[in-house]
């Protein structure tokens, strides 16, 4: 057991806030959040690139190779794994793992919004389970991402091949409604992670219904690109910003910081 | 003159809204503004690097070949140009320029809070002009970036110094005092360019002054940066979360338009 797999199996569930760049990974693990996770949408779209198409391998590991300098375990979406080849994604799993990475996600979702078959999803997490067997697998099932209003059991059904497969845990963005998510707690042998969604879930129910890990997703990204704007607009038209702004020194010091350990 | 020349002899001043990734740089063209910049210390801290310490050559250029697909004009900040040889820079000036990049700023700051010699960067400067004539080429003196109570004279003395190497503008961060203002614009022949400095300046007033562009600097990168970590807090906290965060469809929109236009 790492302790990110530990983080799974505490008190309270593990509230996991997503980064998308060093920077805003450094702020996370600086506030005290216990790990840092990316987010596909605000790694592929900082580098001009849209999500889910698998085009964001070489930024989603060189982004990697710098996390693993913070002092929090780090766990990488890999969307669907960048590869059709399961070998392909088992070789980047190990890449990951052998630099320090404590988990990744897959998804079962594939370009177009659909599902791929159960048995080849189950074969890419065999795969890499296979050579990278201390990686926290997180087996992230799309059914409620592409139709909030899916039948639960297609999740459970899902979640449970999948940890078959070797997942050490499952994932349903999407899922919220209360008897859903005690039906998927109740049906798969896994930590259950489930996707923020703001004014819909807190994590305080989600914990009361047995929710292991809750993702923040690509939210706190796009919290800050509509930031950005704002604070654009405000200095635009002589309003005030807000007051939580970190200052230049903040920033640079976290870099400096990080500047001098090692660089994997 | 191109388009970004022009932005510096309007009716008002430009301000120059500064980006430090493709998606922020999307949302702020998209929310319409007429030019976007680069922060060093956003592109440097986005990939864990210090500000101002020549690492981030490779990030800075890779960043800008990704900007230069967006619908506005393009400003790319090199701190000091990332080497100590003029022809280097020159050099990188040029690959920036047929890429297609508006302008660049070059700063007579150097490691360690030094200023460096006014003869030193005016061959600098000469060497970057005569390579790429056609960039907006904005030398900032960090007279007052190091000390903000320094004399004005000194800041005027380096403007002309850069000017009659070639510059384009002349960037004076730090600089706020009206009267100062006014002797830097009456001593400087060449569109004069100074930081936001939220609480102490305005967009009106430094437009009064005679000021024809107005930045940004870090300050959109740093409120973004506090506003993920806020909105992870909020999460946590059980807060209401800004409303004006965009969508994931926002954010994948943008992305998925870039993408469709030829890479430089």
């Amino acid at each position: 057991m790492t302790r990110f797999h530990d983080l799974h199996h505490g008190a309270d569930p593990l509230l996991l806030p997503n980064a998308w760049d060093v920077a805003s990974a450094a702020a996370l693990a600086e506030a005290g959040f216990a790990a840092v996770g990316t987010t596909s949408l605000g790694v592929a779209a900082a580098h001009g690139l849209p999500d889910a198409a698998g085009l964001a391998r070489t930024e989603t590991l060189t982004l990697a190779r710098r996390l693993v300098a913070l002092p929090v375990p780090v766990t990488v979406d890999l969307e669907a794994g960048f590869s059709d080849d399961p070998s392909e994604v088992a070789d980047l799993a190990a890449e990951l793992a052998s630099i320090g990475v404590a988990g990744i996600n897959l998804e079962d979702g594939r370009p177009g919004d659909v599902l791929v078959d159960v048995s080849t999803q189950v074969r890419l997490l065999q795969a890499v389970k296979q050579r990278a067997p201390g990686l926290f697998l997180n087996a992230r099932t799309d059914t409620h991402w592409f139709d909030p209003a899916a039948p639960v059991h297609e999740a459970v059904r899902r979640g449970r091949a999948y940890a078959g497969a070797g997942a050490d845990g499952v994932f349903v963005p999407g899922l919220a409604a209360p008897d859903d998510v005690r039906a998927l707690v109740a049906g798969v042998d896994r930590p259950v992670n489930l996707l923020h969604l703001p004014g819909r879930t807190s994590v305080r129910e989600l914990a009361a219904l047995g929710v292991r890990r809750i993702s923040t997703g690509s939210l706190l990204f796009r919290a800050a690109v509509g930031a950005a704007v704002a604070a654009a607009e405000a200095v635009r038209d002589d309003r005030p910003l807000d007051a939580a702004t970190p200052t230049y020194a903040d920033i640079q010091r976290r870099s400096s910081a990080l500047w001098g350990r090692p660089e994997q």
